[in-house]
């Protein structure tokens, strides 16, 4: 099966929960629940009382002080930034612009994988190649070399990897680029979670020095502002004028007030913000992952993001074993399958609820 | 010359005019200057208290009471509306869900043209076929007719016009839907400057009842708030839910806290608000007109939008002249060139500065 972009998936589990005759913890979706730092609130204060010229058009790539910062901490030059709607709009700007370079119009990515990057791959007229990762998530590179070719456009990697937890190590991650380089390919390394790596393994695309990665991020999962959508793509200079192009052509900007609410953040956010969510979500794979055991599941303790794929006994990652968990245990998750062949026995669980331990209990007791 | 996209255009001109060594007044782009309703600040002040999960992501095609609110300002089904990142997000979708329908790749635009529509057909890898309008920017059907043909995927109109200042007639809108309608293509109608018809001419492609016609907007002129991005498009039920996909798979969302500010604007901002907004730009267009007028310049007097074109007597609207006029009148304006080969001779001033009467002054000093 080829997956397709799972947010209508996502909306039917969840509304299929909430419609539920019975008390359900809600693991589906990736909406973090623990608040954004008290800088986001206060900048969109002051932006609502500035008016005037400040809620007008900001430059098409981005506030300057918004793409310096980003630029300062990425170690990267301002004029790589692109400020964009999200990881979702920086994703589609870097895939856009690897198939625009004529290098080919393969992507290749990885199964399991994020559903929305085969959506957006059918959407610009591409194809799709596959590399099976390891029961834990991780991403041999010379699987990647062995479906590579002059074909490939790029090479799409989401590290830390939401659905697995994987997070690919700097080794990893220098042979990627290796091998997209030989194919005369990009690297599309998509870092959302890189606050929440949890085994201080994670090494940005932006470690190595090449004409051949961009980067795309977000601050969706850092600042708890999914429904913002403020994200940002890095991109070599060569290749960084068409993809401003293209921003410019499908959205013209990206929303002012949000930039600036970011910026105040970035400026105003104590390191313990980030740290105490990490230290949040450690409790909870804990907790979790003991259930699990207790539930007699396979499962992996994710590295990083804040996911946990789990695997019970004669309990296949269908939809409709998903529904089945809701009305009969009351806990929402995601089905396996909707990530690709590889984890059709498998569900995602969402660690983005306060019930964490509610719903491990209750899938303990329902498994055991 | 095929128009290029003009944004780069503008900041060029803006910059130009910003590094003079006099003082300039700006009237190159179409950042509206009389300010934002209340109801606009108030909403994000609103929104920035919530937090939690109302920080999070709205469904893709937005809040439901926006969609809702906005259905039944327009006279359609809630089901019909996706809310957008501004009005270019939604002509982007709606050229491409054009295209998508596999009844031709051509775009019937006029000339002049606002530069994004050939930009973006561009982009999307279609082609442009243009139509004159007449001196004061009105189009006739039976022109576009004499081009449309079974390679037309859509007529792309901008009612009321930028850079005219046409507002087309119900007889005009009828007809265009029709010639849209007997090729099997869509009428796309950009209706973004809707609150600002002068003539009580505007005629919304929505007044008719057809599956080939889809109606743009935003909020940024409405509610001067350009760089919020939040915008509409209105599909038939037929095309509506390939449109949403493209969207979710672009951008996934509109930003929030821009859709809660609109939503708040629209349920608690006095209909005295838009109507003080036309009577200030009326007495603007009497005034720079008039100066026109000592200029011994030829111009139409704009029946909606905020834009008046100017031919100036052995003054081509070029690059160079714009820059001459910033230097020695110290006006900036938008060369004609930028909107297509039939306004070469004229230039473009946008009239969003508190200063129009100081540079009608200027210009009717200069050229008198």
């Amino acid at each position: 099966m080829t997956p397709d972009y799972d947010t209508p998936l996502f909306f039917h589990v969840m509304q299929y929960a909430a419609d539920a005759d019975r008390d359900v913890v809600d693991m589906v979706s990736g909406n973090p629940d623990w608040g954004s730092p008290d800088a986001i609130g206060e900048g969109l204060h002051e932006y609502a009382d500035l008016g005037g010229a400040d809620f007008q058009y900001p430059p098409s790539e981005g506030l300057a002080e918004l793409r310096e910062e980003i630029a300062e901490r990425r170690n990267v030059d301002a004029s790589q930034v692109i400020v964009t709607n999200g990881a979702g709009e920086a994703n589609y700007l870097a895939m856009a612009r690897a198939l625009e370079r004529d290098r080919g119009s393969e992507f290749v990515l990885t199964d399991p994988v994020y559903p929305y990057y085969p959506g957006k791959t059918t959407m610009l007229g591409a194809s799709a190649r596959y590399v099976d990762t390891d029961d834990e998530g991780h991403l041999d590179p010379d699987d990647v070399r062995a479906v590579a070719s002059d074909e490939t456009a790029a090479i799409l990697v989401n590290t830390p990897n939401n659905p697995t937890g994987a997070v690919y190590d700097e080794a990893a991650m220098r042979e990627l680029l290796a091998v997209a380089e030989e194919n005369d390919a990009l690297l599309l390394s998509d870092e959302v979670y890189d606050h929440f790596d949890f085994s201080g393994k994670f090494t940005s695309a932006l470690s190595f020095d090449s004409e051949n990665r961009v980067v795309t991020n977000s601050y969706s999962k850092t600042f708890a502002i999914t429904g913002f959508r403020v994200g940002y793509a890095i991109f070599p200079e060569s290749l960084v004028d068409v993809a401003k192009t293209r921003h410019m052509l499908t959205n013209v900007a990206t929303t002012r007030p949000g930039q600036y609410a970011v910026l105040h953040a970035l400026e105003n956010t104590d390191p313990a913000y980030y740290e105490a969510n990490r230290e949040l979500l450690r409790e909870r794979i804990e907790t979790f992952t003991a259930a699990l055991d207790d539930a007699g599941a396979d499962y992996s303790t994710p590295d990083g993001s804040f996911y946990v794929m789990a695997r019970f006994p004669d309990f296949p990652g269908t939809l409709d074993n998903v529904e089945r968990l809701v009305d009969e245990a009351g806990v929402a998750g995601m089905p396996g399958e909707a990530f690709g062949d590889s984890r059709t026995d498998w569900l995602r669980f969402a660690l983005v609820s306060p019930r964490v331990e509610e719903a491990a209990e209750r899938l303990a007791a329902y498994f055991e």
